[in-house]
């Protein structure tokens, strides 16, 4: 008996771990375990491999190694950024979209709410496109703003224009914060020429190891930290360091920008050709946000729009499933809740319509895709 | 030439991994990559490992998987614990002691301030035993309290009354937390037996991986999430779930409880040892806090107080490390600030004595300590 396929297209949600990065975390677990806090031998081996990583990161941003905090992740970093540039600059409006991953959304939400902070979410339009002339506007209107818009969306992988948010945002004087773990470490971030006061990482999202992410905050902004209980991190972030995971993710970010274009030459051609696949397989498919646009989506992610049919009766993700093919119907953090997506539903997409996120990464095959498209032909055989 | 001798005494800052928590771990660094959250296969084959996880820490605490929440570490627990608490229960006063982890008084002193509730810090004696009859006059006085009281102290070893403070707690209604990061893995906790709202444990200190952590929380408490994202946790915390990490802290748990009895001996008689050979090795040498009394401290811990001395000249930890010796002057988390211990400072230690906090591991050898006491008579060659 043959076996279940098992392929993976939820490269947004989570990635494997490249095989290099597991060398570089090694060391951690078999002989360097000191503190890096610590200030005799056992913790000075550990903190000049935490400051190493440190100016690895920092320099494949182009900024300096003290404006790198070291968190458990994304989602961490986020709230960090956002909390505490709410804390510390006396915010009186927070601008932001509908599109945003819940590690803004909802920490955006609760704010303004338990604060009385006036939350602006800017209009999109059907493609997922954020209005910046409505950004404009409501940044004369009130210039002691908060301006938080993701880069790279992680469902419908439209790319957004932070070159032109961040001027917007200098010229009236808002912190700009925005949410990169969808581009950290597949786009080129260059922190020198594009002004934003905070971005974040998350490694696992680059083929690093879960649990740990950064925080990259701008050198003349300060923040509360948002856990407390030691000195570490410049007093920006207390716990224990996790050196391991913070040495794999240095790992796994200069491989990633080392290759850069050619992962993305080489995903790209994966996804248009998926496309290409999917539009001869189905009549009617259709791409949902701006990921059907190579130029001005994720080359990893493709948000496909298939037709109503009656072989699978809104059930088309369980039956790729059965198939031995992960993919995703919204972000992994809320699928466990089974909630539709709040991305689709602010596009007002057709509820009707099966809506499914694949998503890429440079271990993905031509044989993976071809595999998915048969079995989706499969399901849509009236077609 | 021989090697430089390399002893690690400060195992109460971190622990090195077992190789059979690093074995727990692999899986999830080669194959089972999965985001827990995602409902396809690849999500569900790591879910499983998660939930299984959480089962085998509820049940070495003997309480329900639901109660157990996994965070980054001891200090994401412990902010989660009190911050939650504050925000849910609209406490009016915090009790709590000087002797605290940053972890714990950093964040009810920040609470304190930007809130207008009211801080009591209970009276320690010499010795460091806080005073219980102050605690049930203030609970007394004021029920609607949070009560943060530590199980083992990290510095000076000092072991709790954890069910008198528990009873005091439930007697008056107060919401109890207790900081157990020193002895979960090293003591039995039935929190079955033991009234406590919420405790919390770090796997770094009992040879599981730096970087993740659990709080318990009692089922009856509802408490609004630190770091917020997704409906990770129970919506208790945002975020991937760190599960390499998580299966490793599982491990090293029950590895230390199989252990637990025979561990504890075997340190125990450790730490006798140290002490006796101390004691004749160096005149005028005292043991600060509980920890020269095995029944009333952390058998881990051993906090010396060493007799003023020419040679060394308040840098006795300086002259340790240069013979190869890791020992610590307080918590390593705040030990990189350079600043004197706050434990030390409120039982009135003499200043003028050089204090170093040892701290053992059931790899903590006989020839270590002997070592390390030949070297410390070398340092004090009047005595």
């Amino acid at each position: 008996m043959a076996s279940m396929p098992s392929i993976y297209l939820d490269n947004a949600a989570t990635t494997p771990l490249d095989e290099r990065v597991l060398e570089a975390m090694m060391p951690f677990f078999t002989g360097n375990y000191g503190n890096p806090s610590s200030v005799h031998a056992h913790g000075r081996n550990a903190r000049v491999e935490l400051e190493k990583a440190r100016k690895k990161i920092a320099s494949l941003l182009c900024v300096s190694p003290g404006e790198i905090v070291f968190t458990s992740g994304g989602t961490e970093a986020d709230n960090t950024a956002l909390l505490g540039a709410i804390s510390a600059y006396g915010i009186q409006q927070i601008i932001s979209s509908p599109l945003e991953h819940h590690a803004v959304l909802h920490v955006v939400e609760q704010a303004s709410r338990r604060l009385g902070i006036t939350l602006s979410l800017l209009d999109v339009d059907a493609n997922g496109s954020v209005n910046l002339e409505q950004l404009e506007q409501l940044l004369q209107k009130n210039p002691r703003s908060l301006v938080s818009l993701m880069h790279g969306n992680n469902e419908i992988g439209n790319l957004a224009d932070l070159a032109a948010v961040s001027q917007y945002c200098r010229e009236h004087g808002a912190y700009f914060h925005s949410d990169t773990v969808q581009t950290v470490g597949h786009y080129p971030l260059n922190l020198q020429e594009l002004s934003v006061d905070a971005i974040v990482g998350s490694a696992h999202k680059f083929h690093g190891p879960k649990g740990v992410g950064f925080l990259y905050i701008n050198k003349a902004k300060k923040i509360p930290p948002l856990i407390e209980g030691g000195s570490q991190e410049r007093n920006r972030r207390g716990g224990t360091e996790n050196i391991a995971a913070i040495a794999g993710m240095a790992k796994a970010m200069e491989i990633a920008q080392e290759n850069q274009e050619q992962h993305r030459q080489q995903v790209s051609a994966l996804k248009d050709y998926f496309i290409r696949q999917l539009q001869q397989a189905i009549p009617g498919v259709t791409f949902n946000g701006l990921s059907g646009d190579p130029s001005r989506s994720l080359y990893t992610v493709l948000n496909v729009g298939f037709p109503p049919n009656e072989a699978t009766r809104g059930m088309l993700l369980f039956h790729l499933d059965l198939a031995g093919i992960s993919a995703s119907g919204g972000s992994a953090c809320s699928s466990g809740a089974r909630l539709g997506s709040h991305v689709l539903q602010a596009l007002g997409a057709d509820p009707e319509r099966e809506n499914v996120r694949f998503s890429f990464s440079r271990f993905t095959t031509h044989e993976e895709v071809d595999y998915t498209v048969t079995q989706l032909k499969g399901l849509y055989p009236g077609q």
